[in-house]
């Protein structure tokens, strides 16, 4: 078997680190911290250590390739997910095989066949949903992350998507906010409803009317401003940052100073509406490099041989800005 | 060798075609229609076909894997050229590894030397900006995408921004503008730069002031549009998406029409700016699925022996809507 000249030892030597925290980083396995991680792979690209991908390959079964399956076209929530994976897997020795399905059955089927017929080691299952999915069929470890799979027994890293809406509402209240409507997307949208409900077991005798379901857009957050002004709100809180971003433009219209007379909050922190929006979005963060780096490391303890079962449930946080907070 | 039970010839008989045509079509290679093409992978997963991966790359040294090696962290271009990658590649067996250097030198050579120790085909190479970049050193097919290799004997395929601009310009002539303002984003950028040269060739006597260049943001376009309104424009050409979604937000608040009074028209056909925007923008669509395509293809023929030199530019093309056009 051929080996490159320069060996294990010599990288964690260099990195100050025993040889098993060295393989730790390179194998990306155990729990470091990413200073370590980041001395070791530092100290191997110093010194051009290369592990035989394919000697390995060969003598193990093994591809050392993941794939990550996702139908997210645009990569709003695949990439960030994507980075997460990749922390753990890749910045050793792991390829991560980017299979975007452009919600096509017969493009996912065609992949599958694929990943199986090319060994890779296990599959990451993604999308730009967060209602439950049916399982792929694969003899292949597989994790399922942001849409969970509808079997029980497969396992899944999602969000708390009421955690993160029942903390935008508290925040409201904390803030002295006593009618707070709730604006959102569709109903029939997982993401919707959880947030939708949450907001309102949370704001309680503080709910300004019934939540609105519209769709994902800024148009809908301006048209339904229109709609909810009528119940006299002193806070609006959205189901997405576009939404959020299409209500403060519109309040903004019709002289409504926010968060004087009335605060706002998002769901997403996606910068390029969080941080665009005028003003600047108090949101929910969904942590989706969080939500990656947990499927990637729960899908190399199934690789390792000790798959978990169920449903892994993510806490996401506030991110307070002048939507809420003023200047 | 093993075989799957299903042959090649079975795929092409229920598709319709000859056998060439079928090896073609899963093998990515040759020009044929997309219809055709699906005809022929509908096919082949309708009987089950999957070429066997790992067999054919012990006998053929290849392993049917090709890198799309990326500095573009947010995926804004990354995911439309890949998505353009994959139409060539992965449809039939080749897959795709993404591999995100987030701009880091060394991420960027622990991950060549990865790819290289794991015997990938190729590798396309892309990136946020269109300013040259330094070849890549590795033993492997090359292509570069939307970034030009500095070394002129690479193969580079890039678009045409000069030309997209002077379209831009072009049809703010055509529709009778004669005062016309150009908004851009960093000087040191070469999309900007030529993009604002290729403005102010274009327009002749028609152009409005100096070009100002700031930075990409709508934020930036707010601003700039109190600088460029002292020279009482009737049309506002802009070098990003972006920027010209602040230019029509500020142009509204002032109480001027767009586009009666001044028509705007941005660049990049990025959708939540452009159609979010009010009114939505006549921009130039920056081809970046084409782009990726084009640079699969070349990467296929250089890993089959018949390597490109030099650079393909591609035409780039406008989209009008109501910025320019008015409802």
């Amino acid at each position: 078997m051929k080996r490159s000249a320069v060996r294990m030892v010599d990288v964690a030597a260099l990195a100050g680190v025993s040889a098993g925290t060295a393989s730790k980083a390179l194998n990306n396995t155990g729990q470091l911290s990413q200073d370590t991680r980041d001395r070791v792979l530092r100290a191997a690209a110093h010194l051009g250590f290369t592990p035989d991908a394919r000697g390995r390959a060969l003598s193990s079964g093994r591809t050392y390739t993941v794939a990550l399956l996702t139908s997210d076209s645009t990569g709003r929530f695949s990439i960030p997910i994507m980075r997460g994976v990749e922390d753990v897997l890749s910045a050793g020795e792991l390829a991560t095989v980017l299979c975007d399905t452009r919600d096509d059955p017969l493009r996912e089927r065609t992949y599958l066949r694929s990943l199986v017929a090319r060994g890779v080691d296990g599959i990451v299952v993604t999308g730009r949903r967060t209602d439950l999915r049916p399982p792929i069929n694969v003899p292949l470890p597989v994790v399922y992350a942001l849409a969970a799979s509808t079997d029980p027994a497969d396992a899944s890293v999602i969000i708390d998507d009421a955690g993160g809406a029942t903390a935008a509402i508290k925040h409201l209240l904390a803030l002295g906010r006593t009618r707070i409507a709730h604006i959102t997307g569709p109903a029939d949208h997982r993401s919707a409803a959880e947030r939708a409900q949450a907001a309102v077991t949370t704001a309680g005798d503080a709910l300004c009317g019934e939540p609105l379901f519209g769709e994902w857009s800024e148009r809908w957050g301006r048209q339904a401003t229109d709609l909810v002004l009528r119940q006299r709100p002193d806070a609006i809180s959205c189901g997405s940052d576009q939404i959020a971003r299409g209500v403060c433009d519109r309040l903004r219209e019709l002289g409504h100073p926010v968060p004087e007379d009335i605060a706002v909050t998002g769901f997403d922190n996606w910068p390029v509406m969080a941080l665009a929006s005028r003003p600047p979005l108090t949101t929910v963060d969904l942590g989706l490099e969080d939500l990656g780096r947990r499927a990637a490391t729960l899908l190399l303890e199934a690789i390792a041989g000790k798959p978990h079962h169920g449903v892994l449930e993510l806490p996401i946080h506030l991110i307070t800005r002048e939507s809420t907070l003023g200047p």
